[in-house]
């Protein structure tokens, strides 16, 4: 069989290895796999120096390829190339069930300040790239097997626009070109001796050798304003006039409240709004409709092509907005809607003064689920629609998750999840569904699950909505992500109760029923500095960092950005996640299953204990996860275990705590002959109990 | 005028620039002249990363050339470029009496760890040297004239050689060829465009375009036991058998007690001595003279000609040892004496069984003052007196301080003396003499200043030895060194009293009568680790370093070694010197001439107060230097100042505070009516007040 391009990748670097005499450090949380150079040095920072060309090498040939099996296509999805059989009572793509994700932004995640500059460059004195690489993103798969996780959840690496761009680097959100990666994401090391995608199918590859799966981010509602479709299919956009663009702004409706969801009912009021009238005005016909032979001409120029439609025709495509009535937020200049109808929405039309109005940007239109047209742009979603199947063909990745999917035209989402699962059957969609009551929609499409609101309920102990989460999630119609944090909201362990609210989020989210356990990069050491302030975040939060750190008021979303993984406490996590994995192993089957689940009630009124518990039938054997939600001060509290006892027939009074983040393992007596457990858990303590 | 050395240096740096984009760090306090190019950037470290072409280019350009002027040849030495009258009082090189010392020691006192690879390189990550050169001490310029400093005086700079080398690097006391330089000491910046010796002027003729004067360290009482001088005269040495070398030890002399000098009286009882029998009998005919034609053919074979005289003829050159009698040191295996005497001395041969025996070391024969023979070794003798004049011709030095001077037998030290000031009539000597009783000796051998017991004195303060010792500076027939280190003592700050007591004895002596101020290279940085353990050191000073700091147990004068010009208090003795060498300047004549100095003593019983002043008859001002040698607690005292106002007229009650390590400047009316002056010192504090 041909070579892959991990094995390509390896014999690259290590021809240079003559080469990487350099002062290069990494973080030790990147040798979680134990390289042991001989040039390796830690030093007084706990940055290791090393040769990457020997490190990157060894660590390709020590701890990855020697997985690699004879006859294998790792480019192939996991489940094809491991002959998955989907189950009967399952979805295709239902193993992202029992999967734990680690959400991934390449280039923050593998970003450091390798030459110790104190600025991370794109090429740093030694020419070594220090923001984030597929190349580099290898150096962090030991550390996450080690914490457990087995599927790679990618942000965005398409190539997107610097046009209008937000921050230092501008947002892997507004994709110029869904076929094309990032060219930032491209590692030095290699130079020219491999290409962008080569490299990006060595990563794939090894995460497949590992056993893990690679799902990325698609997002087929908005494109950046300067994107490549705009010169063949500029009736694909929306357009004003550039010299009016300076009053462009979102249209206020009055008699409607803030920040409302465009229903129906309200779209009489939004068409009477003189301000929507005003706004819908500014529209123009696009520039190839306006002046065919001149648009022609201008494909032939050299320069930006936005640029010049700005200087020929004073045309520019029209910022994108909320879809929310009177939503506070100004427009997002950096991205722009797709026109998914090339017709005004059937039901508004009779709303409209001018019939034969310009197409524009409005609630409805870009709302196309709930306000389609009579003309679907079919060449757009034929597009949209082998965006996934490009990604499967090319890198053999797992899954996708799309951005604003519920936003799209049902029939354009039906293509899209029909078109992947036609090539891999056992695909994995991710819904962007924040709310639980949606799942059941979101599950009729052919997702596997949604993301759920676990970053908004998880934070907010004192308000019991942790207890709501996790008691609640059994009844979702699909799994929902056990997560504290997500790349848009505030961090966890920036949150009130710290590290230790940190600590028992992540560890917690380990072992619970109907729950994916999702793990934000930086999440596993206390990064308290959010990567986008999108989401459940104040003003504040964006400065949660020491005025002299580097990143102080930096966001990973737009600007150049490493996580802190120099954090003292940085192994903590990653050991107890180490420990508790085990038992997510041993009884991952009854996780998963709902009906080997019973939920534990403490007797204590208000008690911030909260508690899991699960059984085995075949064995007999009960599992208990216990933890104190209270982050500062330690509790007593006992739970009935009558139902496990019933349920199992299991009569023992001695126990074995498996693990806790306070306490070495032990065996445990605390067991009431009216079957009852007593638990003493310290502040933010998980406790984990096996009889 | 040809281009200065300088000026080479400084074009060859420029070219260079481009290729300066390396990560190259130095500590802040190279940077006292306030360089700010485009790339420097502060970390954290306090540490500065700049383009090292351009950093040292520019402080050439900018700092030091401005100060040259026309028509002056700077590689002479400075009282010839000034044309330096030498006034009647005076003897040639008397300007050391006004003159404040920085004993340097190139190779650590410009050692960096650039890369901040955590170890001190030949060759960095970026082939930078790490190591102290000759080009790098440029930076420390700017830092030492704000210090005051005027002299630099350097520790030895010739080549030595790595024949059972102590430590990591050697020491450069053990010297291999008196007119070769230590290649280590090359800059890696210039590579082949300049030699070392190039550099060496270089660096000479920028101290003395900033008016600073440049003083070797000459050591001619002994040489490495492999010298270049070896192949041509091997009977200027020792010898003794290589199989028996194991064997070899300093021998005993049973009825005296342990160190005591080699007088005449015990050389009766030295010479019956068994031991000392055992030992002449080792000693072995050089080997030329047992067999000369095999001893010139050696000359032509390759590889170290001392192991081939060792495989060859079985002959090894005999170790140094101490001159004192049972002293307890053991041999210095790196070092032997020369032969000064082509004979035994004259007055113990009558003790000496075999008059036929061949050249031993003993305590007579290398202590050649005392115990002459009657055939000098003239062609050596020409040779050490050339040393100086070699120096004088290519570099332009200003000074030497000659090691063991008062050990070589009195006509050579003539010599040496006499052919230096041929060339040069003020250049200055520097007596290797520590006890103040030999200062009228030194002095008749044209001796400018000796050493002298400061460094013994100014840490005893408990024991009043400070005071002993600056109150009684004035009754010594030359000055010595205010000095409260060496570069083999411990280190003041590492003693007793701490950074307070180095603050307060760095900043007191530059304003003592009769002493000339010697700052030895990390005194201003309060470094507590000794660079030798020689004298006044016990074993614990050797480890005076946290276990983990990169230096832990190592000595500058052997090991890879780095100032920690890191300290959080860098500045502060800088600071303080900047203020006080204003005063010092000032009031420079008046300190300098015992006629104008008046002792102040203090009225307390056993005060730790110490006090100097002088006064200016012309314009009737006094100025008082007093100092609290309690480094703990405050005191209060107050001292006469009834001769100072008899010597003067001067009836002030308004002073002026014009410096104080702890308080601000200030008007000073603490008199009273009856002629006292009343004082508040802080720990360790020094006012200085003028009325």
């Amino acid at each position: 069989m041909a070579q892959t391009k991990l094995e390509k990748l390896a014999g690259i670097l290590k021809r240079k290895i003559d080469q990487g005499n350099i002062n290069y450090v990494i973080p030790d949380l990147w040798n979680a796999w134990n390289y042991n150079g001989p040039e390796m040095r830690r030093i007084p920072s706990q940055e290791l120096l090393v040769n990457p060309y020997r490190f990157y090498s060894t660590l390709i040939d020590e701890y990855i390829l020697p997985n690699k099996q004879a006859r294998k296509n790792y480019s192939n999805s996991l489940s094809t190339i491991t002959n998955r059989t989907i189950q009967d009572n399952e979805q295709g793509g239902d193993w992202v069930r029992k999967s734990v994700l680690y959400s991934t932004m390449i280039r923050t995640s593998s970003a450091w300040d390798h030459d110790r500059s104190f600025s991370l460059d794109l090429s740093n004195f030694d020419t070594m790239k220090e923001t984030g690489t597929f190349v580099k993103t290898l150096a962090l798969l030991p550390l996450l097997q080690k914490m457990g996780v087995d599927t790679l959840y990618l942000l965005p690496i398409s190539r997107f626009s610097l046009k209008d761009k937000k921050g230092e680097l501008g947002s892997p959100y507004g994709v110029a070109n869904f076929f094309d990666l990032d060219p930032n994401l491209k590692d030095n090391m290699t130079g020219k001796a491999m290409s962008l995608e080569e490299e990006f199918q060595a990563l794939v590859e090894a995460c497949h050798m590992l056993g893990m799966r690679v799902v990325i981010d698609i997002i087929p509602r908005t494109n950046s304003v300067e994107n490549d479709l705009i010169k063949e299919h500029p009736d694909w956009f929306y357009w004003i006039k550039a010299s009016e663009a300076s009053s462009y702004r979102v249209p206020y409706v009055d008699g409607i409240s803030s920040t409302v969801s465009p229903n129906p009912e309200y779209m009489d009021k939004v068409y009477e709004s003189e301000d929507v009238i005003r706004h819908i005005k500014m529209f123009q016909l696009n520039p190839k409709d306006q002046n065919p032979v001149q648009f022609e001409k201008l494909k032939e120029q050299n320069g930006s092509f936005t640029e010049l439609i700005e200087k020929e025709f004073d045309l520019k495509i029209a910022p994108a907005f909320s879809d929310h009535i009177n939503d506070t937020q100004p427009p997002w200049t950096d991205v722009t809607f797709f026109r998914m109808f090339m017709d005004h929405p059937k039901d508004n039309i009779k709303y409209l003064k001018n019939k034969k109005a310009n197409p524009y940007i409005l609630f409805d239109t870009i709302k196309a689920n709930l306000f389609p047209g009579n003309v679907p742009n079919q060449e757009l979603w034929d597009l949209l629609a082998s965006i996934i199947p490009y990604y499967q063909t090319l890198y053999g990745i797992d899954g996708a998750r799309i951005d604003m999917g519920h936003a799209l035209p049902k029939t354009l989402l039906q293509m899209i999840i029909e078109e992947a699962r036609k090539n891999d059957p056992d695909f994995a969609f991710i819904a962007e569904e924040l709310n639980p009551d949606n799942a059941s929609k979101a599950k009729e499409f052919g997702y596997n699950i949604i993301i759920g609101n676990g970053f908004w309920m998880e934070p907010r102990i004192w308000e019991k909505k942790f207890h709501k989460f996790v008691y609640g999630a059994k009844d979702i119609a699909l799994p929902m992500f056990a997560c504290a944090e997500t790349h848009d909201t505030a961090r966890i362990a920036g949150r009130d109760g710290g590290q230790n609210l940190g600590r028992l989020t992540t560890t917690f989210n380990m072992l619970l029923p109907n729950l994916v356990p999702f793990i934000n990069s930086g999440q596993e050491v206390y990064e308290t500095q959010p990567m986008n302030t999108g989401i459940d975040c104040t003003n504040a939060d964006k400065f949660k960092l020491p005025q002299d750190d580097l990143f102080y008021g930096k966001l990973a979303l737009f600007d150049k950005y490493a996580i802190h993984y120099l954090n003292p406490n940085r192994w903590e996590v990653a050991d107890h996640l180490d420990g508790i994995k085990k038992i997510r192993n041993a009884w991952l089957d009854q996780i998963t299953n709902l009906d080997c689940y019973i939920p534990l009630y403490f007797n204590e009124f208000d008690t911030p204990a909260i508690g899991v518990s699960y059984f085995n039938k075949k064995t007999g054997k009960c599992l208990l996860v216990v933890a104190n939600t209270n982050c500062y001060n330690d509790i007593q509290c006992n739970a009935s275990i009558f139902k496990l006892r019933e349920a199992t027939g299991n009569k023992d009074h001695v126990g074995r705590l498996l693990y806790s983040t306070y306490e070495f393992g032990r065996d445990y007596h605390d067991f009431t002959p009216d079957d009852r457990i007593y638990f003493q858990l310290g502040a933010g303590e998980v406790k984990v109990i096996e009889f």
